[in-house]
């Protein structure tokens, strides 16, 4: 996905966001922005939004002297859908289409996405998307893709989301890959993230080599595109995925909710939808 | 009022909005995102933030050749405000304290306002303000400088509001001097906005020389500053003339909904608040 004139002042307010989360003093917050307006006004276009997104993080990561400021973030999002585990995992065992409801759950699940809102209640959001009707719904072609393969690549959104994700990955009848962040980047999960939630008892976990957000393939690690170009089927979470890996073809099955009103006119669906899209 | 790094997003979206409002092709809507940067790049923090507002949109008005954008938007604010005049005019006849009812009414008034946001409900907002506590009620103080003065300046803010204006202007028992735009900026009333809502019937209509948002007094006319100077009692309407003219001291009485988060926190109150606060 290509980047808008929309995205532009949400560059800003995420910069300001990120030096905000990071503790950065005025002064510095307006170094911060600054230096994103500059990398706005020589902008291409056609390059996706998280380019720049990994720009203004690494900048504000740089000005804090903090390698991980979303830190206490993602362990407390975490732990908040670790409290849910028992409860969600219960109403995954009396669903009548399990395999539905655990990619209901996965989606519910990106709520947590501190890039555009940081007002939710997690558990309403996963009642609300339990009856809400998909804006795209290409489960089945997703059920017939997971029949023919051997394995998934499963690639991670936010930290808290990765308890969502493993609920899902418990429902599947495949072996799964479950891709991290390189390092950190806002509050996208990297290993020590998914070890918290407990991924690393239903699937390997591998990184993706980067420390971008989204997944953006230039960036990823030589180890981590041969695998990607090698997957037969790639579960990707969330909007910067979406955002990042839009072109890459049916092989791709992208699951989020449309909480940017920019993404969700590019993915052709009302803001606040739920949508399970084969690329 | 200075501007806050807050504001940095806001003036894209606005430049944005106002651009595609004026009908500006992508690559015309492209280049006044870029001067915008540029303009922000360059920014003195303590400057008002419609400082900034009003080379933005001076910058669409010439880009689109078009010397007043807004003008069908404020038809239809002004029409629509019209359509409830009989109906507001006869809450004011059965009201107990009739002032205190129009003071609130022209508050109401303020959700015209399309630098904020585009949707509202002109007449629930109506029936909101009637009933919220004022976060800041300075009406005693008014209400005392009302008795003293033989003449109010009151700054218009936009047009459709200006219908509100008319019906407290017809409670005051004091000369009034409506002042407006001297040209088209954004939705502010000119002249031809006020003669639309009928004020030259409840009050002389002097201009203020300028076309910028707000009153900013260095680019009014010399002979609007000088009224300006020698006023007894200014009341001045909307967040754009609070922007400007916060720090010009307790002749003036700012009658405002805080639409804005920023100005919300400069004035010290919740977001939403309706407010009538002495300078």
């Amino acid at each position: 996905m290509r980047t808008y004139l929309e995205c532009y002042p949400c560059f800003l307010r995420q910069a300001l966001e990120a030096s905000r989360i990071a503790g950065l003093d005025p002064d510095q917050a307006h170094q911060v922005m600054r230096q994103v307006l500059e990398l706005l006004k020589g902008l291409d276009p056609s390059q996706t939004p998280p380019l720049l997104g990994d720009e203004i993080h690494r900048l504000v990561r740089r000005l804090s002297s903090n390698p991980d400021p979303y830190r206490q973030i993602k362990q407390a999002s975490t732990a908040q859908a670790l409290g849910l585990y028992p409860r969600l995992k219960a109403l995954l065992d009396e669903a009548e289409e399990p395999l539905d409801t655990a990619l209901r759950l996965s989606i519910a699940g990106n709520i947590i996405d501190l890039a555009i809102g940081r007002e939710y209640d997690l558990w309403e959001t996963v009642q609300l998307v339990l009856q809400q009707p998909f804006a795209i719904d290409d489960s089945a072609e997703l059920r017939e893709a997971l029949e023919r393969v051997d394995q998934v690549l499963y690639l991670a959104d936010n930290a808290g989301e990765t308890v969502f994700d493993r609920l899902l990955i418990e429902e599947l009848d495949v072996e799964v890959l479950y891709a991290v962040k390189g390092g950190p980047t806002l509050n996208d999960a990297t290993r020590e993230d998914a070890l918290q939630a407990g991924l690393d008892q239903v699937a390997p976990i591998v990184s993706t080599g980067s420390d971008a957000p989204g997944t953006i393939l230039k960036r990823c690690s030589e180890a981590f595109r041969q695998r990607f170009d090698r997957a037969e089927l790639v579960i990707a979470k969330g909007q910067a995925n979406y955002e990042t890996l839009s072109e890459q073809g049916p092989r791709l099955f992208f699951l989020l909710q449309t909480k940017c009103p920019v993404i969700a006119q590019d993915v052709g669906v009302p803001l606040g939808s739920i949508v399970l899209k084969q690329g």
